[in-house]
């Protein structure tokens, strides 16, 4: 079981950030708009969006406004495509 | 009787969300903006949108701004198609 | 004597709700946004509006920013089209 | 001596609401955004508002953002089209 | 020396309101939102703007975000589109 | 060394509002939204905007918004199309 | 690893602001709205951003609703086409 976002909503599924290490990502605590890493797990309707992501992309996120669900006893969150920043890139 | 929506309307009977094991969804309370299952009863008169959902999709929604009505004695939500998260999938 | 809308409004007699037997429509008095019950009387001069509404619906709507008159001592109110719910379908 | 509004706006010059018998129309004090009853005086250079609009039109309006003024010693008001409600029809 | 608006700008050179007799226009002081009284001296690039203003134009505006200068010593305001209700004629 | 401005933007270098003679642009301190004059350095890469602004055009502008920067120790600004109120012309 | 911006998203990697001498640009502690200095590392999936900002340009941004990531221990930002104010041209 699992949720077809609508529209240009992306399913995402949260991972921690990567260690802290000079090679990872750090995402600073500090930061006013603290963005958060994840999978995507699945694309809205909305065909311009399915042009620039698909399932399975690691990408950073702002969760304002994103909704929270558990799916399968794991967290996700549906984000809306303006909470997605970019793509992690390896 | 029942309610024909008008334009991006959509008709949602909630549904209690499913039990919280390991397979299902869960739809956390501490959740900023929490999350709700429904059943779409109908879809409105906008043609774009009932390309995208139909009568008796499972579908998340989030309340805000929707509508609450009874209809036979049955509690049912005139949402939004923005207050559409997307489909449960089985 | 009536009203004659402008553009995307419509004139609406409010109806008291249905007897809240099982097969009627109820709303409830605690939601947070309660719509009501009514006949369009008559309908604005946008062409796109007079498709999917007609003199003689029944609609529902929340009354959020409508103007209330009175017409031959009867309670009328003018509506937006973003008020207007849907159709009641008997 | 008058005005000629430009582009969506209407020179209006206000009158009594009308007596207030079975068949008049009646503006309630109660309502929360109370309409007000006149006659159109001059159409703005909009070519769409002057096909739903003339000069001579009786119209029930809010004054929510109208300028007053008077002109030859009676009051006027300039609208916009979207403070226009509709039509007296008699 | 004089400036030249830019876009839906208009160069205003306020009057003062005509004598308040019975066939002048009289901007009363109780408005909630005062109209003034002036002479077009230069309307901005805008082609739309320069088919319904033209130097020279007596106009009625409200002042709501216009910015006021002195050219050579008389006070002008620079205007937007938005903020001109309508031209006098006489 | 200087800065090309992105888009709808206009690197400007305030200047002295001119000497208050009778035959110079005076800004009034008492103005509500002040009005700057100065001289235009270089248009951003909008082409449309390029159609109305040049370099070396001297304006009026009001700083709402603005960034200030300093370029070999001169200080400029750099506004948006929407800040420039109109050119001089002498 | 990087990061791929997503639609009008730019990374930046912001740099100190030159010397504060006579040649050079001075940002201002005391600005409203004070700007910075960066490198673009990559530009977003919007074709029309890539006519006017490559990776490598030197630019000037305001930081408000931009989002701070370290990559590979290296302070980065991730902004919005509306917080680039332009590019710094030697």
């Amino acid at each position: 079981m699992t949720i077809a976002p609508l529209d240009d909503r992306v399913l995402v599924r949260p991972v921690e950030a990567e260690e802290k290490t000079a090679s990872g990502i750090i995402l600073p605590d500090t930061a006013k708009e603290k963005p958060q890493q994840g999978v995507v797990v699945a694309v809205g309707t909305d065909e311009d969006l399915q042009k620039v992501l698909s399932a399975g992309d690691e990408v950073l996120f702002t969760k304002y406004g994103g909704s929270e669900i558990k799916l399968d006893g794991v967290s996700h969150v549906i984000l809306q495509r303006g909470d997605i920043l970019g793509k992690v890139v390896r």
